[in-house]
């Protein structure tokens, strides 16, 4: 790599130095940032994290300099050559569960292992018999079988049970024959399976005697253990370049009439019986609608840290940016402003920076509402209607146990957070200006990778039919005078008591009150929903609007509800300074006045919130806050606790020496500084001089 | 590449093909789309533009076969070799401007000639004497000077005034010297640059004696003729990857103390006379706000055309894509429901198409305004109060020409209409599902690569504070009595004249209403604000957010406006059959209601419209009017006349075979299904078998 020339290196940036102005930053506020880190990451984790770090930075194969310069295939090599790099180390340091996790999030980037590690060995756990777990997972978790979970097709992602792929059951010689009768059969979207896998978890349409049994779960060997070729009659492969993600090896998949033997299916649940050949009902399927609950609430509690990678970098450089005067400034003061100072930049980033506390407490939440709920629902679950397939959540007893309230939350709040967190990261990339847009800034990448987030785990629009069925649900449960015990129905219950005497909510003046509204427009826009599918007899089609909207309100009213609550918790307070407490309450008020004056309009036409109010939570409240805020940005966003390694960005640097480690990426690392272009359109050279080295030969 | 087995040849998808979905969507709309087309288009350009995309098609060099599977120096290297082969072909066949654009725009991708072929020709020409046109522009434009324009720095974007390059005058010896003081004086993302150019205009702070004149541009040889290689004290390369746009070499450049002769000043508006040694004054710098006007009136225009292809390829996939029962369907009618059918779907892809017919009808009545505007300004123009920098629109008298209220617009709607397509084409990406995420959508990167645009040409956020200057002078004048006599003054005047009556517009009933209710919200906002500022004397800084409102709101006006008027102009519409009138009519209709409920809350709060006729347009107007746009919605996509060759998409396929696409794409062309791993962690070879063939001997 070509390096600077002394008089380069001599050079400094003009004015005072990024170092210099984040000092001052941390300087001017008083926030105890490895008080609030510890509260909310436990002293042990923050510490193991250490601990894992240094192990990987001393690894040559987990250096970051070239990875915003590498193609895909250079990208996937790499990230191979971690991949088995990470399972070494798991191996070699005993690495828990939670410890691979963490290594693998300072990393930063899928590798081809990914699904492996994740949807294959849960499956084959989860769904298997101890016969199953002896045959496959024994040696998944040895990592001779390397798998992963095929369910999405080419023609069919969201509705599951429109799947092509069909697995009959053949009576004779008690074998499944997996076949792909059309070319929309064959599976998509499948990670790990484009290049790594040898066996996959097929999820195939069960036919025995010619009745379909809906799709289940089988484990086919698709590749040879010795040359990794496709076996025969299968046809797999990589899809090729994606938005991002690009080290994953997303596959396609095909069968031509491929036998597996009957143990292949995966039968803890349901089964076929070889010598009846009669198929054998799911005994526990709700447990299924227990771990869908708990992947949603992760993916809550991990939007909050994704999005507060973006603005951890996006507030650090607006700190270290300056650009114009202030226009009212004295003349005694002529330098630039930071960026951090304009309240252009600071609606934007401040409210994103409360709305990454606000996820992490709502997270936090459903995931110990999920754990005591847990208890109850292994002694109490309902029966679905239909054991061909999962039951819906409104097939279980809602008076029973609270798993349809928090399944119905737990949908709400993935499509609300996952969107917030995708959207929010766009909008620390432009808060950056014309730099956010270089590779350098760290945002870009890592809002790609992230962005099937809100298409996977239940698309993010699909999800709002399932929270407002439930809404629904509830609301004729309150008018009927049965409603379940929870939350929900107890908003519900006390609209339909005051709606005809109204609201009058003060926002502004009481945090009460201010729950309350969110509270009061969920259950305004429910009973709504219900009039015109119940009594106007509207199309479910024409209030799919309207149930977007629905669940977007419910999911609000959860996380100003959860924040509110963490902050109101005197046992969780009592382990923070009294000042620190005082700014999370700031947070939790930007958080919600700023929602409120977003959607105003469904305040008002509630009848939830007088337009004086709003008026006055967007003209002073609002900017109010900001100013008070302003001070402890960039503490805030450090007590995040995001190494340098992790966050892998020019811009978001702890230090803030921004340009310096711009100007070294770009003139030192770039390989494309070692070509010199021949720039005559008449010349045929394209090249005068190409001196890249072997990236490969690094690895 | 691998040829797919003979038996996956075999499948086709499942259910009614893509074809007879699309010629079904076709045949179920009369709209007369050749009509349509040749309306905004002309005929003889839609056939110049067939006669080109032959000529691209015909060389190999242009195949687009790899684009979406290439590294970034691959990229780099297929984009210099293509823009070779555009200027070869350029003088082969006599293209004027307008062809070699229309090349461009198939190509669809930037080269590294991109900003020598526009900004350093265009300021060569615009900027340079008869002398200087001889020294440089006559070998620019023969390209043996390849050049471009060197603003931006590492340390200063928006703020010119605060560039670090200096260019001394040396009395001495007549030259200048070019210095870069600081690493943040570094010349930064200048496209062009980074590997192609062997010349820069380079903006730098004149300094005569010791006194600074402001930013003034230069011409410096910056690599030698025949070597390509950056000349003696010179530091120059690429910036390395960004989150688009990587066919372009965003460069940077460093000087050490460089000289350059006297006539290296570009001197047509302003010069140091070497005589006196002296600063001569520019002459007419207001024609520097006529072409700034001019550029922002034609990225208006294109982002119509930038977001139609988003909206074609998601429009044309929704219509292939099947998924779920309609939940109300009739057992009778079994089969998928077309995503496109769900209105959940259609709230999100609608009005964007309606806002690309809004946005195309905008820019072309900016253009018309512009070009009708030159003549009389080229007669009459403001003088400068300070001649050492050009000066604000506000410095121009808005009496004797419509300069400042166009310049004032144009800053507006660029902002809005940038934000629109780029955000927009992130909706289409996502209404594609998941198989937006794929690069064979042709979204991604098409969104990658524009989303600059948001930032150049003036950051769309910096530009809502110049609106908002204009509006709150205008409204001052209108306040003193002595307004101008433009649009603005015009709503201006008749709000103050009603708001002690107030407002009742009939938005849902009079397309006239509808038009007076954004008018009136822009001017309700203006007069907030002025009072703020000029009464309550809030700070600069604090009002910030309120100006970037207004100056939405003003270009949410505009759009409408100038949409409603193009339909009600019958020299204009009596080109087309009634029908299409009446269909644009309610794409009219949509956008702008669909606007009023996004910002209802400002129209409440301005007393502009009730509530109730907002709750009206959100239930029923917008619902009746997706309904029934939804049986046009191809062929309204189908009348931007995008060839496929220029989207580039497996989901935009003119004659929907997606799927077949996507598979081809993936198994066939996709270089990663050349290698086999070695899967298993333990094992240090990383590809068992790595056959890909050298990209680079097919170019």
């Amino acid at each position: 790599m070509p390096s600077n020339p002394e008089w380069v290196k001599a050079l400094k940036p003009s004015g005072p130095q990024g170092s210099e102005l984040l000092q001052q930053e941390r300087a001017k506020s008083n926030l105890n940032v490895g008080q609030l880190a510890e509260f909310m990451f436990t002293k042990e984790i923050l510490e193991r994290n250490q601990r894992i770090l240094k192990i990987l930075q001393a690894e040559p194969v987990f250096d970051k300099s070239q990875n915003y310069f590498r193609g895909r295939t250079s990208r996937i090599e790499a990230a191979l050559a971690r991949g088995k790099r990470l399972q070494q180390l798991t191996v070699e340091h005993k690495w828990t569960q939670d410890e691979f996790q963490a290594a693998s999030d300072l990393i930063s980037e899928p590798t081809p292992y990914g699904l492996h590690a994740s949807m294959f060995l849960v499956t084959l756990r989860e769904q298997g018999t101890p016969e199953q777990h002896k045959l496959f997972l024994e040696k998944a978790e040895a990592y001779q079988y390397i798998g992963c979970y095929a369910q999405t097709e080419l023609g069919h992602g969201s509705n599951v049970r429109g799947l092509e792929t069909t697995a009959v059951w053949n009576s004779d010689d008690k074998t499944f024959t997996i076949n792909s009768p059309y070319l929309t059969a064959s599976k998509w979207w499948i990670g790990s399976l484009g290049k790594a896998a040898n066996h996959a978890v097929v999820m195939a349409q069960l036919y025995i005697n010619g009745k379909n049994y809906g799709p289940h779960p089988f484990v086919v060997q698709i590749r040879d253990l010795k040359t990794h070729e496709p076996l025969p009659n299968i046809h797999v492969g990589d899809i090729g370049p994606k938005f991002g993600y690009n080290t994953m090896d997303n596959g396609f998949l095909l069968f031509k009439n491929v036998k597996i033997p009957h143990v292949n299916m995966l039968a803890r649940f349901s089964r076929v019986d070889p010598s009846t050949n009669k198929y054998v009902r799911p005994s526990n399927p709700s447990l299924v609608y227990g771990t869908l609950t708990y992947v949603r609430s992760t993916i809550v509690l991990q939007a909050g840290s994704v999005l507060a990678r973006g603005v951890t970098i996006a507030t650090r450089y607006c700190a270290v940016r300056r650009q114009f005067q202030d226009r009212d400034a004295p003349a005694s003061e002529p330098g630039e402003n930071q960026v951090l100072n304009y309240t252009m930049v600071q609606i934007r980033l401040l409210p994103l920076l409360a709305a990454t506390y606000a996820l992490y407490f709502t997270g936090k939440g459903m995931i110990t509402l999920y754990q005591e709920n847990q208890k109850r629902m292994n002694s109490n679950v309902g029966k679905p209607a239909d054991s061909t397939r999962a039951p819906g959540p409104e097939e279980l007893n809602p008076g029973t146990d609270l798993l349809a309230d928090l399944h119905a939350t737990s949908c709400a709040l993935k499509a609300l957070a996952s969107t917030t967190a995708a959207e929010g990261l766009e909008v620390c990339r432009r808060a950056c200006g014309g730099h956010g847009y270089s590779s350098y800034s760290g945002i870009g990448s890592w809002y790609a990778d992230y962005l099937p987030t809100v298409t996977w785990e239940g698309d993010n629009y699909m999800l709002t039919q399932q929270v407002s069925r439930y809404l629904l649900k509830s609301a004729r449960s309150v008018l009927a005078g049965k409603p379940a015990d929870n939350d929900t129905t107890r908003i519900l219950k006390e609209f339909v008591a005051r709606r005809d005497i109204g609201a009058a909510f003060d926002v502004i003046g009481s945090d009460t009150d201010l729950v309350a509204a969110f509270a009061w427009r969920v259950s305004f826009l429910t009973f709504e929903a219900l009039r015109h599918r119940d009594e106007d007899k509207q199309s479910w089609n024409s209030l799919l609007v309207d149930f977007w909207r629905l669940s977007t309100a419910h999911a609000q009213y959860m996380i100003v509800k959860n924040f509110h609550d963490a902050l109101n918790d005197p046992t969780a307070t009592a382990q923070l300074e009294p000042d620190t407490v005082t700014l999370l309450h700031k947070l939790f008020r930007l958080y919600a006045l700023h929602t409120l004056e977003r959607e105003a309009s469904e305040f008002y036409s509630s009848a939830a919130v007088t337009v004086r109010q709003i008026t006055l939570a967007r003209t002073k409240a609002v900017m109010k806050l900001l100013e008070e805020i302003r001070p402890h940005t960039v503490r805030l966003v450090d007590a995040w606790k995001f190494p340098d390694w992790q966050l892998d960005s020019s811009l978001g640097r702890y230090d803030g020496e921004v340009y310096e480690d711009m100007f070294h990426r770009a003139s030192e690392l770039n390989p494309l500084n070692s070509i010199v272009f021949d720039p005559y359109p008449e010349s045929k050279v394209l090249f005068k001089k190409d001196d890249r080295v072997d990236l490969r030969s690094k690895l």
